[in-house]
């Protein structure tokens, strides 16, 4: 730290993301990264965007919002895309909660929640989930408290009903429910048709794992257009061309291609049912996941062991160290062939271990 | 605003960008983009990149820091990319700058301080420009404050010379420094180097203006490296991935064809030198500029007035109200057929008005 560093940050910890190694190949299993490329119409607006460089994008995201708005039903001034759902988060956060508005969460959750509090100086307040790592409704029904809920949830991949998600926003009608749907196409109801109802539902989005887009960096936020708005007060404060002309341009093209992604899902979907299936054949305790992703435990090989060797063996998986969940591993699922070899290594590596 | 908003911004007054029109082709001379297009290296670098767009972007932009670093002679720990260069200075106000911490720039400069100021909690000072619009070094010698300047100025394209800022830099020694070279490469010389000598300097830049990349966001810092350190603990606690995949190969192809830009650069300082000897003979008053704009006023017709005549003939100009500044128009530098246009209809609007 220098000594220039205001104090107000000095306690404060970064997030950590995923490892993304530079030098050796590996079949990536711990970023939650689609296995599947952008479509057509994504390269052909990227390129064409490219061309186009020397103008900035254009602040409004005009047609980018409108092509969302369309796909979800909703009015372009009830969207904002940002620099990745990590923004909107930020801009959620730095919006509705502050020194006298603290923010609730599930104990296990994404790891950047605590973050977004810390560096807006938000109190906030870690809600454990149940035994079994869900999440206990009735702990957040009337608590008058902010609230953001990632459903499904990360990194255990376990699904909210829509109409529990409804009685939370219902229920605490004074303050903002944010719901980070980042993984909802994989299985999931989207919450986004109850932004109509509700005046204080904020619903993210992202285009980094159904779109296989992690590396444009494109969010969105889906609510009332008052919370829009000022959300939009926060960008044009701090960053007004937040997202770059190429990203605009992919964003539009990955729509006109939804059904690519879709069908994308579905394989996802079906790798996903194959993969848990054969963790508990190999005696794995595999959570129920609707996500991109299972959270698994084995009864024979510790968290940190079983990463380390499959990384050994070229497979990179994420391993998360907090005491709750450090015997597991949150497993990506990629293509249905990816999930094999790793299915053979881990077989492998626990008749090692016997 | 909503009922939700926090009380810390019911007064914060959002930066407001120049037009980005969207359906009438203007010679668009109102934002200080490039009249040149992004060159081969960068339009094959966007479009490799964009194929891997499922695979997350690396966050520590290893490469295109190293490309950044080797260009102006640092090391890569001294370098920070961000979303464009408004992202470097808003991180470099957050880091640096508190309610104890208060910072000062000139009362005529880019309209984004006070906001950034204003968003961070940040109590500001604002130092008169002298009656000539140049900045009185005077003013700014050991005031024990953090400070930006923009350098060359804006809207002003005014320049202070190296050896003054080293003496802002040298007597604040306690304070961080912010030169915002933005518009650097149109014929001034960089204070890079004393960031080596000073550990209280940063020096921020854009590849918007001279390298024709307005529409990819890419900005960067640079400065002692604990500084950058302190400003990527902001980066990573808000959007560890802030520069997309495909705007890093841009910045990384950019640097690689350098000769093109500063050939750019080289004939917007021409097409300057000939706009300000034309818009002079014209009875304009035209700051000396540095820039890749002139900032100008007419005797003969209102700043506003002369805003909405050339919109009118298809040419946008930057007007602003500022009681200080309002008589004149910020005109970018495109191509010298472009500025032979403008020169033309402002001799036609001058002889109407007559």
């Amino acid at each position: 730290m220098s000594r220039f560093f205001s104090n107000k940050f000095s306690t404060l910890v970064p997030y950590t993301p995923g490892e993304q190694p530079k030098d050796v190949k590996y079949i990536k299993l711990n970023t939650n990264e689609s296995p599947y490329p952008p479509s057509k119409k994504v390269l052909e607006a990227a390129g064409g965007e490219a061309e186009r460089l020397q103008l900035y994008s254009d602040p409004e995201c005009t047609l980018l919002h409108t092509s969302i708005a369309n796909l979800y039903g909703v009015d372009k001034s009830e969207v904002l895309a940002t620099n990745g759902s990590d923004e909107i988060l930020n801009f959620a956060f730095m919006a509705f909660s502050d020194k006298d508005n603290p923010i609730v969460f599930p104990d296990i959750t994404y790891g950047f929640y605590p973050v977004f509090a810390e560096i807006n100086g938000i109190p906030y307040e870690k809600i454990p989930l149940k035994e079994d790592f869900s999440i206990d409704v009735n702990d957040y029904i009337g608590i008058n408290k902010n609230i953001v809920i990632a459903n499904p949830n990360a990194p255990t991949g376990k699904y909210m009903e829509l109409c529990d998600i409804e009685k939370i926003v219902k229920s605490n009608p004074n303050n903002v429910v944010i719901i980070d749907e980042a993984y909802i196409d994989f299985g999931g109801e989207s919450a986004i048709p109850l932004t109509k109802k509700y005046d204080n539902l904020i619903v993210t989005r992202t285009f980094s794992k159904s779109y296989s887009m992690a590396g444009s960096r494109l969010g969105f936020g889906v609510a009332n257009k008052s919370l829009i708005a000022d959300m939009n007060t926060i960008k044009y404060s701090t960053n007004p061309y937040n997202v770059n002309r190429m990203t605009q341009g992919a964003g539009v093209g990955a729509i006109l291609d939804n059904d690519y992604y879709m069908q994308n899902c579905k394989e996802i979907i079906k790798a996903r049912e194959y993969t848990k299936a054969a963790l508990e054949g190999l005696g794995f305790d595999v959570l129920d996941s609707k996500a991109n992703f299972v959270f698994a435990k084995s009864d024979k090989i510790g968290g940190e062991a079983l990463y380390l060797a499959l990384k050994a063996r070229g497979i990179l998986v994420r391993h998360f160290t907090s005491e709750r969940i450090k015997e597991f591993n949150r497993i990506t699922i990629g293509t249905m062939e990816q999930m094999e070899i790793l299915i053979r290594e881990i077989k492998s590596i626990l008749e090692g271990v016997k």
